[in-house]
């Protein structure tokens, strides 16, 4: 067999055995009886394991060896070139550091549970002392040239990106966005909708249901907290949870909805390589918060919303669905943040954990510099460390890089919404009648094909023609300050 | 690291990934949406193949070699011998072979599902054919000393059982069971009873309450086909599925419950071994055979199944609904056949299929043959080939040697039953009151804990003090036919 098969053989092993483990994480979270965790976990190690020894293995580097500079077609090339990138990346780490690494992140994750519930700190600081020790050690084996410490870690999110770039677009949103905080917390304050369970199943039912999600190759369900699986690219599942009396489920359906549809609209001719999944964190979360944020969140969409809400039962007008699916208040907790201050939770929080990582922040000064940042961005008093630095679990499970990708998804969404707009024109008949198509198709287009063929930066720039940047996001703020 | 730990790591990660594999399936039949299957085919096939690949390495074999002779405390003494035989046996089938037989199997099914739907047997004729062939070519790889290419075959399903041994228990069978059917088919005949769908429901799931089945470690759905699927200890899934007015409901969910306490009840240090599943087909079959024949069609536990469904809102004496659990009646299809009856269906299979094996029927005759047996064994006229040797599955799927474990499973379930009312004293009562308590903990006690560490034969003896006999299973429907 040619080196070149060889090696897409052993890749599509090693996408059937990525595609597995994510539908045993999906059964776990959705179906699973409580008691079958300790199998669970069992099972989800010993694929972690094989998945990592087949991509790891050393006729991977001899195969690639074997294909340096022969000629292949533009497909195989970009195949050749990540299992190249791929391959180096994983063998730079001695097996004994990544079994450390994987048991200091279950260690920390059980330390950070208890921690939190106990709201005591000091408790967690020698877990994540030794996370962030091992992820320095991490990063010194993977870093390339001239790469710092925290830029080897981005790479693992988000190949390419580079901390300066980071420090640029955040410094610029730290200073412009907590300005607008008061006047859109005065303007569209929170509002609650008391809307029954049974209404935002209709809803989110009817709505998922324009969009194209049909049970012949979709599944929508229910966990604790809402997530993604691809299974196959015509196997997505997405789901959500419902709270009496809230619509965050008409929000996250649509988040999740965004993921899902990345998934399926890559170019079939990627499924089973090495290029066949998202590219990116913050890619991914773009196409999430776009959905959320510019569709979901929008006041045309809000009569598609209003109407479901109506078929089922619960009858509410499209504006004041609007205002309760926007409303603004500086707050403690990221995940229920509202969309223009989320981005300044992320921005604290990589603040914090690059300090953390460079050395220039003690693990015993984090609450204190929690505080500081929360206070400085945000304008809030952190009441103890439940409600501050202890509510992710991020830093528990070891991973460091891994939040900007939140807050580039939120600004990489408002640069795609304003690309298309100025592409196809004014979109907002579209939402007002419930009609996707033309974004579904100019998302395929210029983001989902091409896989891992493109990363983040350069993905950008071909989709929007510019670089990265904070004015589209800031433009899509502005009128909840009435700016 | 000792070969012993060595070896017990890859014989945890071979069922780590059997665990997996049964996941996967459980998920294609309950949950996939329909488009997912093309994804799912390559996931199996890919673990299939790294399953094989780990079990079949050459390290395997020098870990055995070196554990020749040396001091081991029995249980692992068990795991090397087992281990031993499952690895000699694979590692005798070429790579070659072993690919050629999942492709004709695979071909296999297609040919037959299309040819059943036509009723036309010579399209899938050349499909068997080439399936007899490779099964005796596997037969002759694997074959021990002395062991006929039919003998070898069991052994995948039965190990240790032999033709010859088959041939006489059958042999008395099919000339003592059918002079009962006519009196049978008197005295019980099929009775129907209108239970609405909603009622069924009810009272499955209250009758596995009363069994333990709680949601914190188990799983009841619905799928096309009743199955059981053990993805771990304490993560058991049975499936079922309803028909307005039929009671096959209560039958099927006590027949997969049978198979899931089965791999419950196992010794728990037998887990993530090689010795930590059922010990075989017929084994298995006589867990679910138990449940179904001795406990849902007995009279005394038709009281338990009448109080449920009437709690379902569906009002019928236990007579009644225990009549219309056991009628008998001569008919053409296995799976609908009363349980006087199944093993006649089976017996024919058995000759058949041996005969194919052995070379004494060529597949051009079998529809005649098929005729000839139903008549024999039945006295049922055999209208048309879909209603006769085209009916199942395995032959199209390449499994010759696996129908028998259908009737020893009627047979060892009835002489297990015996032997516990010998040693427990009646069960009459407990089975009214729906007590199992004391069934479980004695098939617990004598059939599950051993795991695979006892084979059929010796499993038999042990528990019932005897060798495989028919005279319990006589016992069992003699009152069918007022004998």
């Amino acid at each position: 067999m040619d080196a070149i098969d060889s090696l897409r053989e052993r890749l599509a092993e090693v996408a059937d055995l990525g595609s597995v483990e994510m539908l045993v994480v999906w059964d776990q979270l959705v179906m699973m009886p409580a008691a079958g965790a300790p199998a669970r976990a069992q099972q989800l190690g010993t694929l972690a394991r094989l998945s990592h020894e087949r991509s790891t293995a050393a006729d991977i580097g001899a195969w690639l060896d074997q294909l340096d500079g022969a000629s292949l077609d533009e497909l195989d090339r970009d195949i050749v070139r990540v299992a190249r990138r791929d391959w180096e990346r994983a063998c730079r780490v001695p097996d004994e550091l990544a079994v450390e690494l994987a048991r200091a992140s279950a260690d920390g994750q059980d330390s950070w549970q208890a921690a939190r519930a106990a709201d005591d700190f000091d408790a967690f600081a020698p877990a994540l002392e030794r996370n962030v020790a091992l992820a320095r050690e991490y990063a010194a084996c993977v870093a390339g040239d001239g790469q710092s410490a925290y830029d080897a870690l981005l790479d693992d999110y988000d190949f390419g990106l580079r901390t300066d770039e980071l420090r640029r677009v955040f410094g610029e949103l730290a200073r412009e966005l907590p300005a607008l905080v008061p006047a859109a917390s005065e303007r569209t304050p929170p509002r609650v909708l008391d809307v029954p369970v049974a209404a935002q199943q209709a809803a989110v039912a009817g709505t998922l249901r324009r969009l194209g999600v049909d049970d012949g190759s979709w599944r929508v369900d229910v966990s604790a907290h809402p997530f993604t699986a691809w299974v196959g690219m015509h196997d997505s599942r997405v789901t959500t949870r419902y709270s009496d009396g809230e619509v965050e489920s008409l929000l996250s359906s649509l988040h999740e909805y965004g993921h899902a549809l990345y998934e399926r609209q890559l170019d079939p001719a990627l499924d089973r390589t090495n290029l066949g999944s998202g590219t990116s964190m913050s890619i991914h979360e773009s196409q999430s918060k776009l959905w959320e944020n510019h569709v979901a969140r929008s006041p045309d969409f809000a009569d598609v919303l209003a109407a479901e809400l109506g078929q089922g039962g619960f009858a509410v007008s499209p504006a004041d669905l609007h205002a309760s699916l926007v409303g603004v208040e500086a707050s403690l907790i990221r995940v229920s943040a509202d969309p223009l201050t989320y981005p300044l939770h992320i921005i604290a929080r990589f603040e914090l954990e690059l300090a953390m990582i460079e050395g220039e922040l003690e693990i015993a000064d984090l609450p204190a510099a929690w505080r500081e940042a929360m206070g400085r961005l945000l304008g809030v008093e952190v009441p103890s460390d439940r409600l501050g630095c202890l509510q992710d679990v991020h830093w528990g499970a070891g991973s460091f890089g891994y939040f900007p990708s939140y807050a580039l998804g939120c600004l990489i969404a408002a640069q795609l919404w304003e690309a298309m707009e100025g592409e196809l024109g004014a979109l907002g008949e579209e939402l007002r009648r419930g009609e996707l198509g033309r974004v579904q198709l100019w998302l395929g287009e210029h983001v989902h094909r091409h896989g891992r063929r493109l990363d983040t930066t350069e993905l950008v720039e071909r989709a929007t023609g510019r670089g990265l940047e904070i004015a589209p996001f800031m433009r899509y703020v502005a009128p909840l300050a009435g700016a």
